[in-house]
């Protein structure tokens, strides 16, 4: 019997990478975390120095050929950082996923970059992965933080709370109100009952907190990079424990949530295998409306960094 | 700086105390399990031998005394298994209770005990403790496996599946179908949008499993021993943490789900103080119906317990 | 990417093996343990009926074939119980090598049974396996226990005590105080430097204790059927996960610690391979001849339940 | 019952303090974290946005009045870094010291600083709590990096190795390989039993390596801020859970390792109460005379911070 680490190579080399490699040390999953990088990171010497305190993570550096094997590739480079256009932005990407692809790398790839979505599109595009191998970060933060906030509002377990951001991240997100339960009983239900205690007056500022957080929250210096590596985190334990678990992710729809064909946040069965399977999710006509100015807009960004592409009509 | 343990009293000598005490043992919760007992408990030397390996936990025997400064009184002792009739089970309880409370106890007290809700409101008779802090452990095993089931059979982790048992164990159980969810769309939406998939036909079965097991499930060599003390674990974990999670556990309502004043098996929020809420249900005519079964199973062997008082006309 | 779980099998309908399998569960490693049974074992039933607090590990049961593509054969039933000699009991145990040999078996068999270094050593004689594949719990509990009483004792966490129990377990366990350690002190200097406070008087009712126990500790109903299981869900954990970690357990020994050729509880590095190394350790004189003593005895009674095999007098 | 978590105030504006948060909220522990900041650390915002993936930490920033009733403050600020010499860093910490003294608090003083050792000798001074109060860092990640280094080198799990980095950091760490084990033998046998397989020459470079880091560690933006946050963590654990190890850490010591009175790294037994013990050490000649060179080394340092003081001659 030999005991052989499954290997997820991170790409990109800012705070949210060796957050993720931190957070992933201290959860003591027993898996090898290899970051890509063309020199040494310092800070991984400086984890590895601590490794006597959590020691079943490997933690590794390695050009792209450790992709090969990999479980799993997060790439949590920002693209639009160093471009000037759209299109500049889904070059670097394009780039990367040559690089990559070419060690014959087969597994499932996490995006965490700002409007992951579309950067989940064009890794789909140029990689030839198939959908259900790709899940952007997309809301799965957003979701976690309203269902905090929706706890500590109702006084109960952030647990118990079901209520999704859907959509996209920051201004594109929807808060999809007229699903959101907690234990059993729509969110709706305790406004209209208890009008005095409960109202969505005391809600909304929770979504326009998220609404307006600086436009581009992640890379090196930024905010939320902590937040979105225990996000991280917890959506690889679940793909590699096949856990099977519902989370507001960036999937691959097709004719669905009025998108035809592209990725967008929505509620999806998250599993070894990737996604899958999308949860139907029936929306009031206003959740809709606020649904429809995401899908354009993602739909506006993936276009503007594919301008001359004939090839989207068919396949994407 | 000193620390003290929080203790655990736990009375019943039988199978489920000591499936609980391994259970915690292996949990490691940082608390003293006492077991409750006139004679050493043989198994507990059992474990202490083992207790390099899982050494958090304290494991300690004692008599009633012991339940002087306890957190929690888990009562496991199936007053019904040497009685006659109810009312010589209720003297049994009223017994028990006597011993516990002259040492001042004002803790938590978890019954898991057959017909738990009905020995739930006899020892809150009995002790004067305040409604909250009597907790039967109810359908909150019932629950688990529901959810387990139906996770199962909609292939997602059963941590996304709301759906509750509620009323009491067994015959009297109650799958609250109309509230029950999976990822925020009713369990009932699947059925309806895919008829050829999803039926009731199949969900029928889980429930009749359950309503159909052996009458008394508890104590001594009896079925579900190490079930129970897993669930109590958890309980016992959610109050001790002060998750305020809401669990289907047998708690006091008064003019609620039918009954006036009693206990029953609904979903409520607990945390540390014990039942911080009961969380509002509306039940569809036929759950309302079947649960009323339930009320008045529980009603009449509560008066059973109780005869010739005329006490229980005011208030209790 | 396919999740496949380890299968460990467990061969003995005892309650070693369901608490094993309990504590199993409750540790919450993800592996499948299949009981190897006859018929359905009634607390499996009870177990899975709680799986929803203590998802990850699988609990399943079946016959002798489900020990083709273990990782680990747990052997747990007491060939000496059913057996009115030596003889008879090591024809028990070879049926159940021969049951699961004959399926393809090549994995790690963990022996839990009495006299486990010399059902071991049978074990390996009927199997043909290599000899580093084949563990004996020994006086891995054993140390353990004296661990725990020493820091105790010596008002110290028991990680941090360094004591060996080695030999066999009960009257044939030999205390290695010249090789025991505290925080990189001699037990010895302990003693030797502050008589008043410590003392090998009150050092040796520990030892005293273990020998004197019950001489069959193993089986149902009986002695030390939890701690055995918490120490076998520590070795299966050190195996699973690699961890190369110094136990005591039986192992196979040439020309070392006055043993020809056979298994004696020893310290030795235990990881996915089974047996990596045997610890040499320098004892006292008077170790030694205790020592010889447990030598003599588990030899005694290997030759015993092989009283015709010529082949034993050369290697075995 | 209520539920009141213990608090820790980490005094220090700097990437350890943010390390040390990060690094508690993922290892899960029911305590509350208190960044001692006079502005809104906006690293704070980052890991609370994420909280609901790791609850159960509270993490709060507040004044030096928080410090009243902490069961631990974390001194992580670098008095040196804008100090110009040796008394004028001594002039900050006792300015820090004054802030938390005059809160009335009465817990225990982490040092995680540069020259912990002399840190925590000031501290006591200016402070005035008791001497077992006082842990510095000191060697404690020193060891653990030797423990795996040696584990790697023996091929055995490194918890298993016995092996102390004592007297300061850097260029005054000492290995005390006369007392360094691994399972039960001296890592001199070792090499002495099988000098072609293991020597000296190859575990020096460990060691060098350790004496050669850069010269201050610790602060914002330099080496090892996560490796420290992870031993810092550790500390932390054994002390709220009352764990009695042995660990190297800087304690105040009176007429033992050549020290008249004042800290140093030597192995302790850390539990609730702060040191409880510090473990005797019989070390060889040359570990003897390497240790009077960190002796007197921290001896100097703590005098240039202290120089018209008449009061060092009685009771420091």
């Amino acid at each position: 019997m030999t005991v052989e680490q499954k290997r997820i190579a991170v790409i990109g080399n800012n705070k949210i990478s060796t957050s993720y490699a931190f957070a992933m040390m201290n959860r003591q999953l027993n898996v090898e975390v290899c970051l890509i990088a063309d020199k040494k990171v310092q800070s991984l010497k400086d984890m590895a120095y601590g490794a006597y305190f959590r020691p079943k993570m490997g933690l590794t550096s390695g050009g792209f050929a450790e992709c090969r094997n990999a479980t799993m590739i997060i790439f949590a480079h920002d693209p639009f950082l160093d471009a000037e256009n759209t299109q500049q932005a889904s070059s670097i990407v394009r780039r990367f996923v040559n690089r990559w692809m070419e060690t014959g790398f087969q597994g499932i790839c996490l995006v965490a970059t700002p409007q992951s979505e579309v950067v989940a599109h064009w890794i789909m595009k140029f990689s030839g992965l198939a959908s259900e191998k790709i899940i952007a970060l997309g809301t799965m933060l957003d979701t976690a933080f309203l269902q905090s906030e929706l706890g500590r509002y109702f006084q109960v377990n952030a647990k118990n709370v079901h209520a999704y951001m859907i959509g996209s991240t920051l201004k594109n997100g929807v808060p999809a109100w007229s699903r959101a339960f907690i234990g059993g009983r729509p969110i709706l239900s305790y406004i209209m009952d208890d009008p005095d205690r409960y109202s969505f007056e005391k809600l909304e500022p929770i979504v326009k907190q998220m609404q307006e957080l600086p436009n581009e929250p992640l890379g090196e210096g930024r905010l939320f990079d902590c937040s979105i590596a225990l996000a991280l985190v917890e959506l690889t334990r679940i793909i590699l424990e096949d856990e099977g678990m519902i989370l507001t992710v960036g999937v691959h729809v097709q004719d669905k949530f009025g998108m035809t064909s592209g990725f967008i946040s929505v509620p999806a069965v998250i599993a070894a295998s990737g996604v899958k399977r999308i949860v139907p999710l029936t929306l009031s006509d206003s959740e809709q409306k606020q649904l429809a100015v995401a899908v354009k807009s993602i739909q506006n960004a993936v276009q503007a960094g594919l301008p001359n592409e004939r090839g989207t009509k068919h396949g994407i």
